[in-house]
Order: C-alpha cells, then structure tokens, then sequence
C-alpha cells in the first residue's frame, strides 16, 4: 500500500484502450483513456468539474457506498473492496481532485464525470493493492469500481449529495445575514420612519421594522431551502441504466443506500419508482427554483438598501451604508453602494442559471435526462456565488449600516400620510380635503385639522403621536392611547392588550 | 331589501366625486367613479378582472368577513354590517360579476380592484337599506366597506384566497391524468419494449413502467402543489397600508381571519410579521415555480408521446395516439399528435408566466410591490390553462393510446443493448467486443455469445430473458431465476424476496 | 351572388365528413367540420384567433393571393377564383371574423386555423356562387381553397402578414411617446437638476437631457424594430408541406408572392431556402427579443418617473407625475404613479412572452416548428399590450408631467458633486478632500474651496457655473467660457466651436 | 526605460492612500490600493477580469487612445503621454494581464476595472519614467492615465470593443460550421429521405436539402450577428460621469473616438446624445438576444441531430455520428450523441445568460446602469463558449457524419406520405381514402391506387418517381417531367425553367 505519488513529469505514457482504439494516457495520470476522450472532446468552458469540491467528494461517497454493497452480497472480494473505500476515502479526504479534469459543461449525461471517477479510483486502487496503474486485470474501472452501477444512477445521486454538502455553507451565511439584519432591527426599533407603497409617501413606522421585516423574509427561504432540500434524499441509486436495476442483485439498492447514509451521515431512501427517478429533474427545477426565489428576495432588499441610501445631499438619504471604496475614477468624494449593487448581480445571475436548469430539464428524453452535467453545474455555480454574496452583503454591508436621524425625523414631521391615522375619526372626505390642502399649501396636517375644528388639540396629538402610528391601536373618541405589554414590544408588530371599552361606531 | 336590478339603458348617470374631482357615472352601473377612472387609465388588455370568477368571489369573502369583523368590534352598525355582508354574498354567489370591469393588468397594486369592489358592494348595499344607489352618505365605500382596510392586505388575501379556490380544479385535472397514466401503466405492465438513454437503445424495460413513471412525476407535482398553496394560508389581512395595522383595532386582524376562515372554508392565519407580508410576494414566486415545474414535465411527457407515437412508418411507432381531427390540409391521411402539442404550448406559456411572476416580484420596493396584479394574473392564467390542458391530455389522448406490439417487440429482439444484461458474467471488455460485431455485422448478440462460447445456452437464456431485465436480478453462474412475490409484482420495479444461495465473485 | 346571411338559429344542422367520420355542423355555420373539431379539441384559453383581427385579414389576403396564382397558373377556373377572391375580400373588410373560432393556442401547427380559413372562405364562396353551404363537390376546402398549399406555408406566412399589419400601430405609439418625451425634453432644457449615477448624486444636467435621453433611447428602438420587421418580408409562399414545394407548378411560388405583394401592399420575397424557411422561427426569435428590448426600456424609464417623482415630502420630489386617479383605498390625498406602474407590468409581460417564444422555437422538429400558434399569439399579444402601453404612457402621465423647481435647484445649490468640475484644476487628491469635509460638516464646497485658497472667486464662480457644468468645456486658468454655437444649442450635449487658446497641463 | 519586471516575493509592500485611508500593498503588485480593496470587496465567482483577455486588450486600447487625446489637447505633456501609451501597448501586447485581478462580478459600475487599469497603467509607466511603482506625484492613475475620463464612458467603451474584439473567433467557428454542414449537404444531394412534419411522416426530400437547411439557418445568424455588432461601433467615451462631458474639452470626444479608431481598427463613431447613450444597455440586450436566437437554432439542429441518429436499432437510425467516446459506463458497445449534448447545454447557458443580461439591463437607474459588469461578463461568457461549442459540433460531429442508406431507402418505399404528390391530380378525398386504406392494410400506396383505377401506371410513376417529389414540378396528366436546369440543380429548391404548355383545371 502506498501513498498518492506526485505527479513527475517524467513518467513515460501508458497505453490504454476502449471501444475506440487505444490512446497513449500520460503515465502519472490517475485518470484514463476515456477522462482523456472526454478532455478532448469538451473543450468548452475551461472550467474542470474539481471547480465544485462537492461534487468530488460526493462522487467518493457514493462509488466508496457501492463498493460496500457489492462486498457485502459477495460481488467484490475483500481485497478490491477495501482498497476501493481506501481510495475513496482518500478523494473525500481532498486528494485527487485535480485529477477530476473533465469539463463541468459535457455531452453524455455525467458519464464523462462518472468514468473519470472509476479511472481515478481504479487507479489508486490498483497502487493501494501494489500494482502498477493501468493493469486494470487486477481491478476494472467499470467490472470493479462501477459494479452495479451506472453513470445514471451514479450521477444524479452524487449530485443530489454534493447539493446537500454545498447546503450548509449557504445556510450559515443565510443565518448570518439574519442575524445581521435582526441586530440592527433591534438597534433601530425605536427609529421612527416614513413607510412608502409605491414609491410615494404612506404612514409612519419604525426602520426596526423595516430591517425586521428584511430578516423575516430571508428567513422564510432558509426553511423553504431547508425542505425543498429534503428532496435529495430520495436518490435512484440501484436504478443502473434506466431505472429496472439491470444487473443488480435485488438487495443492492437498499444496501447501498444505507452505505451512501452511512458513509455521508446523510439519511438517504431509496426512491419508490425508480425508472421515475432516473429521467426525473423535478427536485433540481424546485430547488433551483426556490434559489431563485431567494434571489428575488435579496435582490429586493438590495434594491431597497439603494434607495434608502442615495444621496447623500439629492436622495432619500435615510441611512448610510459604510464605505468600502472609492466610488468613482473621476468624482472625488463619491462613495457607491457597491456591495448591494454586486448583490444584486449575483441574484441575476442565479435567476438566469434557473432558466438553464428549466431549458435543461425540459429536454430530458425518455428514461434520461441527458443534461444533467448543466443542471448541477448551474445550481452549485448559483449556491456558491449567493453563499459568497450573503456573506459579504452582512458583512460588509449590513453590520455597518447607520441611520441618518436629522433626516428620519424630517419627512415624519413634514409628512401628509398621517391624516390616514385620522380617517376612523373624521372619515375619508374630510381627510382627502385636509391632505389635498397640505399638498397644496405646504401647510402642516396638523394645523389645518386644528383650524378647521375637526378635532381639538389633545385628541389630534393623540392620534398623530407617530410611535402609536406605528401599531394597531383602538381610535376611541378620547384618543385613549391603548395598553401596551411591554414584555412583547419587540418593535415588531406588537400583539395587544384588548380593554373593554366600547368603541361605538358613532366614535369614529 | 331588492334583488339586484337589472341594467337599463335608459337610466339617467349619477354624479360622483372623488379627489379629483366630479365625473358622471351610468346610473344603472354598480361601480362608482374610481372604477371608472380606472377603467379610462388602464385600457391595455381588453381582459377584465371578471375573467377570474375566483378573485371576486376572493374579494366578497374578504369584505364580508372584514365587515363581519368590524361588526364584532363594534365599528360597523347593525344594518350596514348586514347589508354589506348580503352583497357579498350576492356576489359570492355569482351575481354582479360584469360590474368587475377594471382591466387585469393594472398600475395602483390592486388599488381599483379594490376600490371597484368598495362601490359594487357599497351601491348594492345601499339598495338593500333601500337607498339609491351613489347615496354613499348613508354608507360609504372607504368608510364603511373598507373600514379598517387597505388594497394593501385586502387584494393580497383576496388574491390568495383565489389561487386557493381554483386549486382544486386543477388537482381534479391532474388527478385524472394520474389516473389515466395509471391505468394505461397497468393495463401495459406485460407489454415489453426497449428503454432509450440519450436517444440510444439502451435495456429492456415495460410499457407499463413508462406510463406509471409518467403518473408518478404528476403525482409528485400534486403533492409538491399542495403543500406550497399551503403558504398561501397566511395572509395579512389587518396590516392596512403597510403592515402597521394603522386605522384597525388590535383584535381586528385577528378577528377578520377568524372570520374569513368561516366563511370561506380555509383556515387562514394571520401572518408573524406583518410589515414583512405586506411587501413580499415570495409565496407567489414559490408557487409560480412549481406550476413552472409542472409545466416542465408535462412538457416532457408530451415530447416522449410525440416521439414514440412518431411515424406511422418512419418513426418510432411503438404507441398510436388516438386520432382527433385530421392532421394535414394538403398530406392526406396525416394524423398529428395536435393533443400534446397544444399541452406543449400551455407549458411554454405557464413558463413563460412565471418569469413574467419573477420580474414582478423582484421590482417590488420597499413596504409593497406595486406589482401584484400582474402576478395574480398571471399565476391565475397558468392555472387555468393548465387546468385544461390536463383535462384535455387524459380525455382526448392518454385514454385512447394503444401500443404497437409488432415494432415493440421488433425492437427488443433486434436490440444490442440486451448484452448489457451479461456483463456481470461475461465482463465489459468482452461484452463490449459482441455489441460491436453484433452492430457491425447486423447479427444477433445471442448467435455471438454462444459461437464465442461464452456462455452456455441455458444460461444465455437465462440472463436474456427480456422479462427478467426489466428488474433486478440475482444474476448466479447457473441463472437461476429469481423467487418474486406475486403479491407485490405490479410492473413496476419489483421488491424482491432475496433467498439464501451464496453469490460469489467468481460467479461473475 | 348574395351577402354574407345572418347568423338564425334556426337553421338545421348539415353533415359534414372527414378523415375520421361524419359530424353535424351547425347550419348557419361558415366554417365545417374540421373546425369544429378544433373547436372541441382546443378548449385552453377560451380566447379565439378572431381575437386578433389582423391575423384573420392576413390569412384572408393570402388565401386569396394563392387563389389568384391558382387562377393565372389555369389550376382553378374563373368562377371558383371569383368567388374565393371575393369571399377573401369579405373577411379582409372584417366580415366573417366571428366564425374563426378555434383557439390561439391549438396543436397541430396552425392546420385548425388553415382549415378554418379555408372552410369559411369555401362556404362563403359556395354562396357567392349560388350553393348552399356544405356542397363542396362545387368548391372544395382543401382541394380548392387550399390549392397548392399547406399549412405550413399558409400559416407563417399569415402570420409574417399579421405582425406587419400590426406593426404601424405600434410605431405609431412609440412615436406618440417619443414626441412627447421630446416635447417635455424642450420645455425642460434650461432646468437644472442633479445626475445621479449609482442612486448617488453625481453632476448637473438639464431635466431636458433626461428627458430628451428617454425619447433617444425609444427612437432607437423604433429603427431596430422597422428594421427587423424586414425579416418578415421574406416568405415561405410555395413551399407547401416541408419547402420542397410538392404539389406546386415551378412557377407558383413567385406568382403567389406578387400577388400577395399586390394585395397586401408589402413587398414579399420568396425565401432562397424554403426547406430553411418552412422549419425556421429565426425571424420570429429575433422580433420577440426587439419586443423585449423595448420592454427593458420603457421599464427603465418608468423605473426613472416613479423614483424621480417619489415624495411628495419624503421622496425625491423632483418631478410630479399627472394625478389620474385617486391612489388609496385607506389614505386620504394619496397619489400613485399608477400610469409608469402599469407600463412596468406589459413590460414584465412582454418579457415572459418572450421566454414562451424562445421555448417555443427551440421545440421545433425536423422539417416544421409545430409550435407557431404559441408564438404568434405572444408575440400579437406583446404588440397589442405594448401600442396600448406607450399611448397610455404619452396620453395620461408624459404629456402632464411638471417639474419641481424648488427641489430641484435645492439639490444642484447643496450638492457635493458639483467639485467634480474642479478637477481638472485642483487635481483628484485636493478635490476629494474637499468632498469629504463636505460631507462631514455639511458646508457648501464653494466656500471650502475659497477658504483653502485653492481658486479665486471669479475662476471657482466660472467653473461652478452649473449651466457650464451639462456640457463639455474647456477649463482655463482664467475660466474662460467656451464660445456656444447657438444654432446647435438645443439642449442635448452640444458640439462646442474650438478656439485656439492655449490649455497647458499646469492650468489643469 | 524599463520592460516589467518579474513578480518577486521578497519585495516590501508600498503604502497607498485613498479616500478612506491608507492600505498597504504588495510591493511587486502593478495595481494599486483600490484594486486591492475591489478584491477584498467582491470574492463572489473567483475568476478575474483576465478571463477574458479581450476585456483587457480593450481597456487598454481605450486608456490608450483617451492618452493621446489628451495629448493632443495639450492637456497632457509629452513624458507622461508616451510613457502611458507604452505601457498600454504592453498591455494590449499580452502583458500584465495576471494583474487584472477584481472578480468578473463586481459592484460599483466597473469602476474597479476602470482603476484596476488605471492603477496597473500608471505604475508601469511610472517605471518607464524610471521612477518606482507608487511613486503617483510623477504620474497619477486618476489625474493622468483617468484624465478627461470616468468609468461611466471608460468602461461601456472597452466592453464594446471587447465585444468587437471577440467576434471575429465566434464567427469563424460559425462559418466552419455552415462549412461542414454545406459540405454535407452537398454529398447527399441526392440522398431520398422522408420528411417529417409534427414528429409524423410527411413528403419525401433528400438529405442534402436537410443539411442545406441548416447551413443556411446559421448563416443567416451570422449576417444578424454582424449586423447587431455595429451597433457597438457608437461609443460614449467623452461622455464622462453622466454624458453631460463634464471635465473634458469639447474637442475630446471627437478626437478620442478618432484615436481609439486608429488604435483597434475598429471604426468608432461617438453617439449623438451622449446623456442616452451612457445609461443606454440596449446594444446589449439586442446583441444578447442574437446570441440567443443562434442558440435556439443550434439547439434545433443538436435535437435534430440526436433525433436522427437514433438507434441503432430502436430509432430513426438515418444517419451516424461519430464515434467519439464509449457511451456508457454499463452499457457495452453503446454509442452516445455526446457532442450535440455538449451543444445543446452551451445552448441553454447561453439562453440563461441572456435572462440574466435582460434583468441587469432593466434594472438600470437614472444616469447610468450600475449593472454593466455582469452583462459583460454574460455576453463574453456566452460568445466563448458559443465559439468552442460551434466549433467542436463541427469538427467532431458534423464532418463525420454517415447517411444509413438502408434505413433512409426502406422509410421512403413504405412511405405513406407520398399519396400527396396525387392530389392534384386524383383530389383530397380519394388520397385520403387511400391512404387510410394503406395504413390499415399495410399495402402499399402505389399498389391501392393501381387497384382503384384512380391512375395508369406510367402517370403513377410519373408522379412518384421520389426525386420530382422533392421540388416543384408541373404535374399534367401525362406525367411529363419537368425540365430541369443542370446549371441549377443545386439539391436545393431549384428554380424550374417553365415551358409553354397549357395546365388545365381538368388535368388535375
């Protein structure tokens, strides 16, 4: 048994050969004539599929799986079936990866990816057992490490659990994105704002309820991942070509799913129609789809972050993002949101590779989906770059985010919108009157309701008080200003106490 | 207390009045002078928001179950809460839907859907007290059907007690394609034929398993739709203009959805945070993305009946589809597979819809997307097409489709992909060798096994037996065929009871 | 020869025959049985082609133009021409619409349309010639009316037809828009405002440059529209069944084409390659994604209106968009940019239109795209909803839009931005100190550049002149304004006249 | 005067300083501090500007040209001007790339990139000045090499020419493919084949028409392609911030375009509204979308392709393609349509990228589109990858292509279809009788018709000899063959010389 040797470059060709013929395959490869094929043939992106670790590593797990299955009803003898897993567990470990050379966009629906895994294990496997490379007498990439297996089943499961090991990276950097909007959501609970639909100016709230609102609805997509990514646990390992389990032992899918469970410690089951399961792409199309969602979302937010940013003299200018470069090659002093704005090309991205997941999965044919090497390429290119664009919008966005007081405060006080706290009490007519004439005169709300004795000063003081705008509350002809539990008052919309006070409908 | 009256022409127009201003309105109209102002604005598609009986029987509920609530409260007397709760009954029940005349594509987010509703109801309501219609002093469209409400929670909830209430037409629809796909599988499960990959002859498998793997992924779809419509019980009825609750009692959200829930059948709750209900419209993405999903297998479906029903004579022609109309108007006699073609298209459009759902959902800003109405309208038509269409592929193509039992046979017997079976035993290098002379020469793989002497004749026939491909087997070096339980032997892929008999390498 | 007789209901049904059987038609019924086929096969969107009346004028204008080569070609005697040219004319006036029934989206390739056509012309022309509807044996649906014709050469080129004919109400719209755009361009040409790159203020510019930048940008779009609209001039007239021109005289072709030329009043030319022309969508791709350009645009600039008329306390404030309909349900006085918010949603549905187009094209099979009915309808759809769009745009928000001088010189007066022009002057580095202080103590740049001493006050005076700062200039030591050619001075960027003073790189 | 020196790893790090203070960087590093924060700022893909070599060739073309502009202007003296132009031209010569490292995806409009040059610009030519790197008293990346300029004008402009610079790769491997595809096309001239309409059998053709149809539906993509190019040819450079030219002279622009035209030898015109053309993203989108129509057409093809080559045995199985790897991992023997595969998925990113070009460009705001770099990257992305796939489909496909005669005859001799080329002569009525008799019977079609007496024999051969079949011809009841022009004859649809003989309505 030996160790992976270094690559030497003056380690003389091997001759290997396929359905074609033979090829000379450089001697220190660990991959074979058909990875070589393969290179050749898929020049197109430049990107090799080690670009996404997880996958490799999921591809470990699930040939190292089959090996045990096969050893376990007797198909592999001890001594390839243990130096298999030792190769294997070796690629998990991060060895071997940049022997994963074939391109992520390829013809053949994974099985390029899928025999540069067997060559590459066959190989290692063979110097494990002390044998040189190549003598594939000794152990076969396709008798031996493929046994049982097919690169239509093979392929889909790697890729469904190279999904579930790419998960929790996003999810982290999901949660600290949370955490960073709920922090500054406490921080502002008292910040009291102008809310706005449809770009126009609304009614009073908190900016803790904006960035609560923020954390709320990113949260919602960490759960909505969370089960949509329980779809991948269904996996058509033992399907082999098409789904019947052709050349499998009855026992072997069970088998090997509880292997690939035990050996990823994820809980894989068995699909229960598994010629469904080998031409079906529906769990890729929900959960990219849901990955689009969330770049909906995030983008949403980003684009929210602008706005409330802009200025700083000739914008809405309620908050300051920190700074973290000079904006501009040519206007001294200009500082950009560049993060939000990198963000926001990060969700387009992600809303562009949904629809090559949608276009791939729709041309499926018959008992395959011949386009599944685009599918995965897409949807792990789609969780790294938003992982990546989550991290950096709570780190170096969110985190520093200060609001800007002087200007808050202003566009409450200078607002037309709070007439609509009056509207239960003077009724919509007169309160359309009092706005239009604020609109018109500049005048304040407030003395033009007063002027016009529609309600005396303390019970328009009442009503007006912008914090009590910013919750339900009961509009009693006194203004009593309802009981708040102070043990709920999060800043978030709050649940109160009912009183027992008749409210008459004459009151309002 | 009248029935609606019928519209007359010769009614003299009443004179309304809103924020800008005096307009005349026909006076046998129900709506007032901001649905007129809205049907002058938004002449775009010719579509009224009729189109979808749903949506105003969505917004009756929704007005009657806030007037119910407002009631309760004690804000809305007696005979108003009565007679605004009888129109909407009224028009729950199907009346007055013509008076909905705002185009479906609208700006203002849902604002003269809204309002249309607060005069239909306002106006019939007001004859029910006996009044004429536009009297609005003695009950008013904003202040009293739209108490305590804003377009802002009323249209989302409306909009998404309306997804809910054409759910079940389409589920009907895609369960009796289950249904068809089913029993077309079992009546199929003896009927062998050549399974294909990558458009190749790959393994033998059934027909039956083909049409049960088709009813599988549907029926995946109507569990995975069902659960995401789920998301649409949450409803932010209660947060007025931007999720504050400003104007209402802090009973009332609770109260409306208690009292939604009971008049129309749906146990909704009331949203966490409402702020954050207000503005997001990620369960509109969610649920778009699975009718897009939907979309994309059926389309599948289509492409896989097109294709195996091609020829007649220069085609696949393994299945007839049942003859709807003649297909040509200059090739005599051509009969066209025009029924899934025509579910192609749907397809296309529903995913089209969905990102035209997308756009809209990532152009929403701050407290409210804007943009509400495109995407109910859009989601509304896919399921209305897709309702349809489903209908329409079980009724006037699965139920009729036939197999052609002399090319499916034809095709097994003829196949290569059959050797595939003998690998365990005879090895892929020299399984290989066969399939290149047996597609060289033309000549069949069993003449070349048996005059290579690889294998016996029992066991040849053992192994190749088509019936024994098409599940899992325990391929022994005497081919024993395996024990299968009647019980659970249903054409798809078999359980199978595994026996005792040892398994050995070499018996590979 | 009588006129088109009214629809009774009296009138027994007629049999009529098919490949499939026989079937009553209605017997005051135009078309025949094979639209009623259609009719009950494609039950989808209830919208029937009639829906879009040039669709129908242009099948009429080239039915008639195939009848009239048939005619010169002696394949069709003088009085089935007659009558079929005549019964053609009819539909062209717009009578008979009613009776095309079938679906806009239907299988089979637009064959149910083609037949459609076909039989209504068949029976109206039956009656022109004396005969009663139904007694084919005179003139007959496919052997006369669609003489030497498919299909598949009917129907595109209809459709081609359809989208020309549609296309100047387009045109006509955008114009509309464009004028008004530059109408509000000029009037705004001397009110200064704020550039803004990035939400962040950036330099001065004229309220006319922004305006007069969006009437550019759709003028543009309305040159690469005519431009591609060409593509539509080529035809596939004659080729019949797959573009090998089966059952056509060598001749017929060309005839068609001119006569189809002469009727329609454009200048058709037969495609090189009909086998190209009969399969490809190409035209269709590249007319659907000019359509989607437009949508980009006129969504960009409606972005543009509702954020620059954001407030009107709490917003931008710098323009104000015509009110037209009151904007709340719940707040009194509110005015919404419902006009911007409903372009944004037909251009987030001509964007979804075209997604449906591409998956549509890309669907195409071997010699024909059965998909086209999916694709002219999006398409007539996009160009329906966008003409009434940009006329609503023009019409109800452009042409009333009116600045917000006081904002507007608010922002230019307290900008920090405006130290930009002192750049070339005072370098980067001193430029981008006095920006920051600036910002950090609120102080106009002016007098912190005085009091550093970097500019005297006639040279800062000269240089800061904000009307100098919207176009380009020639920064001297002295601040010499630069010579305006009044002539080109309309308030775009102007084309200055050069003199030969000397700029050494120390004035800079 | 120096040439670059080699990285070294001892080198010290230099102190920079900018607007938010100061930051060491590495003392070999040609960029400077604002790179280095870029890179810190956006870790999002991994792969840097340098991916795309074009981008840089194209920056520093850019940077180059405004050098001499200002030179020529006098606002830059000899020294510097000479020193920043070498150091462009080093760069454009292939040097430096590696220091182009901010990641593809980026905020701040391409500022980054634009300082990345700007930075890695200067401090080589301050080492041609013989100074030290840093050293930005003697030359200064924003005062001297951004002179006149601003990302806004530098950064569009250098996209565009990277565009222009990418093309001419893309469209030699478009036309080796329509090469390949004519070359084919040519040697099945004369090649029968079935033609298939809607997946089902149509009218015969040959196979060279096919594989002409193709050559001439790409080669219409690249005339679009070209055409679309020129639209790039209008830059903004002198446009600065926002257009309005501020800081530069009014000579600049013209000069600027002038120089840049001498330096690419791309002939560059400035745009005339500067203000539209600096937020404009329109070229883009149009240019993107012609991409996506040539994906939508080479998808088409690949689907063909695969469709065609079905088999061996279960298929079409009318052509073969090569072989270019083993196909499967348990399938011996078994021979996948790998490259078509690999094409269609480049189809499909492409199709993505484009979505994501579509939201970028849409969601451009006031002055400027902050969103140009994920556009660029998209477009870039997409022509790359497009190239290699183009080229790959036909070197390794497309040339090696086979016709499977057998198969090709048998399909055209059981062909049904033909009873098309007898309607003109015996009606629709009577060939549909006889065909619907020959696909119940089997019979075929030649021997129905002998039966009925519906034709003599000659005139029966006369009408099905299969090659007339395949273009227009003069059916006349003697069954005269048409007179062809050899000159003509291409295997195309050949334009057929007529003669004089009268064509009576009878005679059909």
């Amino acid at each position: 048994m030996t160790t992976p040797s270094a690559p030497e470059t003056a380690v003389p060709g091997r001759l290997e050969h396929d359905l074609l013929g033979d090829r000379e395959v450089p001697g220190d490869a660990y991959y074979g004539i058909q990875t070589l094929r393969a290179q050749e043939n898929f020049r197109i992106t430049g990107v090799p599929v080690s670009h996404f670790p997880e996958l490799i590593v999921a591809l470990a797990h699930v040939k190292r799986a089959a090996a045990r299955a096969n050893h376990e009803l007797g198909a592999l003898d001890d001594e390839r079936a243990a130096a298999i897993e030792q190769a294997c567990q070796e690629i998990a470990d991060g060895q071997l990866h940049e022997e994963f050379v074939v391109d992520v966009i390829q013809g053949g629906a994974g099985t390029s990816t899928n025999m540069n895994a067997n060559e590459v294990i066959a190989n290692r496997a063979l110097e494990i057992m002390g044998h040189a490379k190549g003598e594939y007498e000794h152990l076969h990439p396709n008798n031996h490490v493929n046994l049982a297996q097919s690169t239509n089943d093979v392929y889909p499961t790697a890729v469904r659990l190279a999904l579930l090991l790419s998960f929790p990276k996003l999810a982290d950097a999901m949660d600290g994105l949370i955490v960073a909007l709920r922090e500054k959501g406490d921080e502002f609970a008292d910040v009291l704002k102008m809310g706005r639909t449809q770009m126009q100016d609304a009614v009073p709230m908190t900016l803790g309820q904006e960035f609560h609102a923020w954390a709320t609805t990113i949260s919602e997509d960490v759960e909505r991942l969370t089960r949509t990514g329980r779809l991948f646990k269904e996996i058509n390992l033992g399907a082999t070509a098409i789904g019947t389990g052709i050349t499998t032992d009855p026992r072997y899918a069970q088998l090997a799913a509880e292997d690939l469970s035990e050996i990823s410690g994820v809980d894989f089951v068995v699909a229960d129609d598994l010629v469904e399961a080998t031409s079906d792409t529906g769990a890729f199309v929900t959960f990219s789809g849901v990955l689009k969602r969330i770049a909906v979302k995030i983008s949403k937010i980003c684009n929210d972050l602008r706005l409330l940013s802009s200025g700083p003299r000739a914008g809405l200018a309620e908050i300051r993002l920190p700074a973290v470069q000079p904006g501009s090659s040519i206007m001294p002093g200009k500082v950009n949101p560049v993060i939000p704005e990198v963000v926001n090309q990060v969700a387009f991205e992600v809303i562009g590779n949904d629809l090559t997941v949608t276009f791939a999965a729709e041309a499926g044919q018959l008992q395959l989906n011949a386009f599944e090497p685009v599918i995965a390429f897409n949807i792990l290119e789609s969780m790294l770059s938003m992982t990546h664009a989550m991290s950096t919008l709570a780190d170096r966005c969110v985190r520093g985010i200060e609001p800007n007081h002087e200007v808050l405060e202003d566009y409450v006080e200078r607002s037309i919108g709070v007439v609509t706290a009056l509207v239960p009490v003077i009724g919509y007519a007169a309160a359309t009157d009092v706005a239009r004439t604020a609109l018109e005169t500049g005048r304040p709300v407030r003395d033009l309701v007063l002027e016009a004795g529609l309600l005396d000063e303390a019970h328009l003081s009442a009503l007006l008080s912008p914090t009590m705008m910013t919750r339900p509350h009961r509009p009693t002809p006194t203004g009593t200003i309802p009981v708040v539990d102070p043990a709920t008052d999060s800043g978030e919309v709050p649940r109160m106490v009912a009183d027992d006070n008749a409210v008459t409908e004459t009151g309002r």
